[in-house]
């Protein structure tokens, strides 16, 4: 076993603290990861909280994933000591179900294997995410990190990258099109930054008037202030796609009604009922579709990151000690990040040292 | 002006009576319709009982129309006097729209004319439906009628026909496909015909065990009690499609999650809140859709009657006398009847010598 070394919450109600533990030793196909970087998603957060009902504790943490190779099992060829590598959410699928075969391991029919609080499908161990010093990772599941890019921004994109990513390129969304994206955070900026970059034209909704200026910086044409009856009438029926990134409950009617007919509004926060409830005529009046979409498969990632690397798009971001990852959890509660924060895991040695 | 006759409520609370009134003359581009059949539809009772609050009062319902026509205006070559022909939900719309552009003018962006209670867009009168002896409507919104089938049969073709088949195709639901159908109405009993027509695997969803032969019977090879966990376990994940029929609030969570990754669900029948919610993981979890379709286009509308004609699909009916409406209605609501109520016009005449 490899002795590790990051930070974990033992209980819901429990701040992160260092821990200490063991990964497995690398089978022939495994690749293991000196971690640099790890972004901090909402999902972190639920996970630590146990919002979703189905946590494991100790519970490690992170699925950002940023870092080199240190070492390869004896069956890995694609990477080598010293590699530019990422891990997102996904470590293991069965690969050969139908949506293996298609490279969506992300809706493997017999379950993925996440990151952190899963069960690895071979030794039934608990898998440990990336608020730690190293990873062992299924090679399949590794993906390259463009050299280009700074490391630490590029980290979310390994999940709030491919959760926006995937589905504009599922609903072929790009020139010519309008795009409408919910909620400028970490998932937000991202659905702004790929929507311009794929050549639609879009427009950022968001209950703060202050988020304007930032919008438009990231590229958007548009902004509309989702809390202005006037601003929400005025944008009604113009709109090809809407990206819905908000986490929690709410109101999506009023972005069905956003759209054109034939128009789609597709759900990648929220997976919670979805309170106040969709009327039944706002999809049936101009034939509307609401969707939903779960991060990405594998191949699609390394196209994003391909993409990334040639046109040079990484996350906002803020970078932050491990020491200060419960502050940061607070933070990112009240959406008081630029957009997410990543843990420099170059500060995870001070902790240690400290204890 | 045209005198004419037929029946109408004149208040939310009052059933319908006799009563005679007056159809604009005819235009250039109309012609004249003496009506034998009108199917008895949902929406009729919904409108008569101002369920959704835009009745207009005296509302003479009706628009699963079939009948003659019996006079043309000086601008129409596509029909002739003693002509089979039909009228379904839309009498006008725009014709300038991207919407009409296409064909779909239920989606007219600046509102399709309505059969009844709706304004005409010339002359500002009220329209009125089929639950009459004659019919003035506009020539690109008469349909032929196939002349080999029943016409009374044909009826309902003109809403539930059209309904269901525009998504089916829009969709394009075919070979290969398993295809859900919720609820076994006027809707749903076409749903099925058509699915199977075309070449899909049928599952209806039904909460009465009784209606499992007739689904056979119609073309179903599967039926699936919806109040059973374990039926509706057992389809979990292997539709591609369902088409949901249902017109008052329900949960639509289970048919979700009958369907495959990447399914479709599609509304045709409930435009209330969706209580209780749609769950967001529901959609996100596999990619799956929740749409809305409303009833078709003309021109579809005519390739669903040639259709019908080449394959010899009717409306199963049960055919009533006009002074019968009042029971219908009731009987309608409570899903008494197989599957849909079908005036014969001729019985106008028996209730005008009784008056
Ligand atoms: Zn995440
Ligand atoms: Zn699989
Ligand atoms: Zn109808
Ligand atoms: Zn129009």
């Amino acid at each position: 076993m490899i002795a590790s070394y990051g930070f974990a919450c033992t209980d819901a109600n429990e701040p992160l603290k260092p821990w200490s533990f063991e990964r497995r030793d690398l089978r022939d196909d495994d690749v293991r990861i000196e971690i640099t970087h790890c972004g901090v998603c909402h999902s972190d957060i639920h996970q630590a909280r146990n919002d979703w009902g189905f946590a494991v504790y100790p519970l490690v943490p992170g699925h950002e994933i940023v870092g080199r190779v240190t070492e390869v099992g004896s069956a890995v060829s694609g990477f080598k000591v010293g590699d530019r590598v990422g891990v997102g959410c996904i470590v293991d699928s069965c690969q050969e179900c139908a949506a293996c075969g298609e490279g969506l391991e992300q809706y493997c029919e017999n379950g993925m294997t996440q990151t952190y609080a899963d069960t690895d499908r071979r030794d039934g161990s608990t898998t440990y995410g990336g608020y730690s010093d190293q990873i062992v990772v299924r090679d399949k599941f590794v993906l390259r990190m463009p050299e280009t890019l700074d490391q630490a921004a590029a980290a979310p994109l390994l999940c709030a990258g491919i959760t926006t990513w995937s589905p504009l390129r599922h609903w072929k969304v790009g020139k010519g099109h309008k795009l409408g994206v919910v909620g400028l955070g970490g998932l937000g900026h991202m659905a702004v930054k790929f929507g311009v970059a794929l050549g639609a034209e879009v427009t950022l909704f968001t209950r703060s008037p202050e988020k304007e200026q930032e919008a438009r910086a990231l590229g958007a044409t548009n902004v509309v202030l989702s809390t202005d009856p006037k601003q929400m009438e005025a944008i009604a029926g113009t709109l090809d796609f809407v990206l819905n990134t908000v986490p929690n409950s709410h109101d999506v009617n009023p972005y069905l009604a956003a759209l054109k007919r034939d128009g789609a509004q597709i759900l990648v926060g929220v997976i919670t009922p979805l309170d106040p409830p969709v009327g039944g005529a706002n999809l049936i009046m101009q034939r509307k579709t609401l969707a939903g979409s779960l991060i990405g498969g594998i191949a699609e990632t390394q196209e994003m990151l391909d993409f990334c690397g040639e046109h040079g798009i990484t996350c906002d971001i803020e970078t932050i000690k491990i020491a200060d990852i419960n502050k940061a959890f607070e933070r990112t509660m009240k959406g008081d990040v630029h957009y997410r924060f990543v843990i420099d895991m170059a500060s995870l040695a001070e902790t240690r040292q400290a204890a």
